[in-house]
């Protein structure tokens, strides 16, 4: 059982410019996090963007359907920008069906020393092999169905919906 | 549904000495890492010893099942060290019935910024919300039933037994 | 003999928000800085901005003169964003007289794992114990006279001026 | 001007074997740390041993000794184990005259995320770049000659003797 894992960028691999002074994206940080998890599951990684997901359009999400439609794996991890994963979640549902999808993150880029990229990696790869066909998104070492999740803006965590 | 964890040491919390040079236990980091990875998966901790798991005797393995049955939580981690993890998996499975317990540990002390624990913490928190009850060990993204599993002494690594 | 810390931000003390995904600023890490280095020359730290350099106004630098000038300690350590150090260092050199200053920063935010901070902090408070009065720049483990050194803002390393 | 560094071992340079749980020496860690810190002082570095400064014996000494007699620099930096730092400093302060010769280390290996290492192998280079000629000890951020100084067994922390 091979895992294909899907890499879009987000705040798990922003990485510092020392000249600029500000935040951008390089290459993934994912292989480096897999080797330090001292990861066995077989996985097939692959950079479909970098990006911000603020800045994720309707295109962006048609190519990561498009993605998962075909991979051959039926297991799939996707990293992704936590402002819009429920969005991406939300629309990889409607037209992604058979799958165990499961998109994670982090609040924090792995390259600062306070990441929690490493836990949810870890679990977003055990949610991945046990739970069933359908698309999630792990965080906080929870998991909530695509149907019903949505990130509170004002505290940064995943929330299931209407819990008001 | 709350999940239990019950720390029994291991390399997960080694610390270094600086007066004499070795490695030895205080605190458990376990609820350092669990704010570290913004866990919020209601949890219970409770430290049932602070050993190197070549020295757990049949006396700490008996103890160790007398907390796992009468937990009112029937989701249990058991956070422990690697030599004999899968000794005390076996020792588990045959004694407590109808509670998916999960062992996991560290190959690297958490303290070394290289370590695998937060990675291996995520996923095992993972694994006992989605698997049906039995025991468990959880390693390198991976899990293995108590029933055919054994620590590789040359590689250090997890595998299914019967694999020659 | 003690040595007084003046703190004026600069990407030593940059965090991330996880927010809003932007660096800012909050409490200085040199506290901790100096413990992790276990540090034990007496300092007195004071913090009389939290800017990044760029936002440095001329109002700015009189305020550092004037702390320089009434402070009782003679040995001075400025903490400071590297993009205008070698401006303030020109400033100080002219007014400040019989006084050993040396203004350190980072390229890479402490707060990142891989920062060069705690060198620069360590060069810094040896630098100012040793070297005669005068105003002094101590990057990349060298250190420069205030009458001539720049930041090259292509390679972000700090180089004696006239030397092209 | 160039620095030449000697590395002897000691806890800078320990690191953590997973399969045996125990701490050993495999290659030195200072080219890693000069990078981290973006050192731009030319320095030449050789491995001469890599020991814990327990395990140091006469020969060892000499072979020390011999090596700072016949390099060309005379700024030497030389890292070493805390326990006999301060034997082999009056050994060389001894035998080795009109060279400027520090002596660093660390409390805690590199390698732990919560290492002394980066500030005291910054202060060493600033310290052997503006010291007089003579052997110093260069820790906790202060120097000592070779002549006077301990360390003190019960606290781990290096104190000026004739001070009780």
């Amino acid at each position: 059982m091979k895992i294909r894992i899907f890499i879009t960028g987000g705040t798990f691999d922003k990485e510092y410019n020392e000249l600029t002074g500000t935040l951008f994206f390089n290459d993934s940080h994912l292989p480096e996090m897999l080797e330090l998890g001292r990861n066995l599951v077989p996985v097939d990684m692959r950079t479909l963007m970098m990006i911000d997901s603020l800045d994720m359009t309707d295109d962006d999400r048609s190519l990561i359907v498009e993605h998962c439609l075909k991979s051959p794996e039926d297991k799939i991890i996707i990293t992704h920008g936590t402002d819009t994963m429920a969005v991406t979640a939300k629309v990889l549902s409607e037209k992604v069906k058979g799958k165990t999808i499961v998109l994670t993150g982090a609040m924090i880029p792995y390259k600062f020393g306070s990441s929690d990229g490493l836990f949810n990696l870890g679990s977003a790869l055990a949610f991945v092999q046990t739970l069933p066909s359908g698309v999630y998104v792990a965080m906080n070492g929870r998991y909530f169905n695509a149907e019903n999740v949505r990130k509170n803006k004002e505290t940064g965590v995943f929330e299931e919906t209407g819990k008001d």
